[in-house]
């Protein structure tokens, strides 16, 4: 069936930003060093996300409060408090730094958008990943966005019943194999893979449990146009 | 024009929500005592949720931060990171406690929903809302469910438009002027207001700022579906 609308993520597809949370995790295990020398920081921060998440949810300010209590926990509450005010000031750089496009997106976009109704299908904090979009001037270019707390095949369900789309006609483009690829093909729509320098542990699919066909891989956004005439 | 659909407003219209945040800040207050005596903790507090909204947004999380920074401004640094822990602790026994109704609230949805179009609109944090509304037990009365980042003219403009929503049709019910009333009255909706007995000091409309007509107010919930009949 023709393609009548594509589905776009967000984060590490049309904008960086897991290279943000490794270079303020990396200040972060600097920081925890002088006070805890011999504790594996990056293990330990990975385990509180995991254990905060279904409180917290996905975003920045999750991960300066798992930060937080990480920290307390690490140094059994020695971290002075203006180290956690240190902390905070992450976070709130992470929230306010410029939306930095990955190259081509923009042209991508742009040359996409004639034949198809483009969405933005992000998950996350709904503030923060309004406030990146706003930031990032590719606003105009979606008939829609949906922020999710969490993309499986329930909310990309649920999104096809709002925007009264097919899967049949419905390809989504994302970096995320777990959450832009899988549920989307398993539903019956197509999707078009394009790796990320840098993936979240959390999003990592076996690759035995990928699905056989009804998606492809390509390099970057640039190739886009061209698959999309004959996916 | 008859009535079509009707949107409820959450956080203190449908369940408690800022007498949980005033307890908390009622603690919070008692904690930095301890530290800063001299301290008015409770206006520092405000004007640092306010100066962190436009970045964090609204929801237990950003309260949460902008705790953590009153405390450790307020202390120049000198409280420890246990009691930053404490309040740790309250963000998440925030985002964890049930769900609790507000009196009469499911007898009056489940008196209107045969009629009418039952959608739940609030603002807020993506993942507490949603979390709120699966542990309230109301989910499936909803049609649709819309968290929104602010509520103004623009943002229910677009509920209406995703909806397919002609604001004639539609009457709001809430605790907020500002949020759940002016902006639908101003699109030529209806609305129905609700005072908590408690409103957080940003949600205030001066009288003189209040629409004429095309509103009414109710001391409960109770009282909706006689009021719906004749609106």
């Amino acid at each position: 069936m023709t393609l009548r609308a594509v589905g776009f993520d967000g984060d590490d597809t049309l904008w960086h930003s897991e290279t943000r949370f490794h270079v303020t995790q990396g200040e972060f295990r600097d920081l925890l060093q002088r006070h805890a020398p011999e504790a594996d920081v990056d293990k330990r921060l990975a385990q509180m996300e995991m254990a905060n998440l279904a409180i917290y949810g996905y975003g920045v300010k999750s991960f300066t409060l798992s930060m937080l209590e990480t920290a307390i926990e690490l140094t059994q509450g020695r971290i002075p408090a203006s180290d956690l005010e240190v902390i905070l000031g992450w976070g709130k750089r992470m929230l306010t730094q410029p939306t930095e496009l990955l190259p081509g997106v923009e042209e991508a976009l742009r040359l996409v958008a004639p034949d198809l109704d483009l969405y933005l299908i992000t998950k996350g904090d709904l503030f923060d990943q309004e406030s990146k979009l706003a930031r990032s001037g590719l606003g105009d270019l979606f008939l829609g966005v949906e922020i999710l707390s969490e993309k499986n095949e329930e909310t990309y369900r649920g999104v096809f019943s709002r925007r009264a789309i097919k899967p049949e006609e419905f390809v989504m483009v994302g970096n995320s194999l777990r959450s832009d690829i899988v549920p989307v093909v398993q539903l019956g729509g197509r999707a078009v893979h394009i790796p990320y320098v840098v993936t979240w542990e959390h999003e990592h699919v076996p690759e035995d449990e990928l699905p056989r066909q009804g998606w492809r891989r390509i390099t970057s956004i640039a190739e886009l146009p061209e698959v999309l005439k004959d996916l």
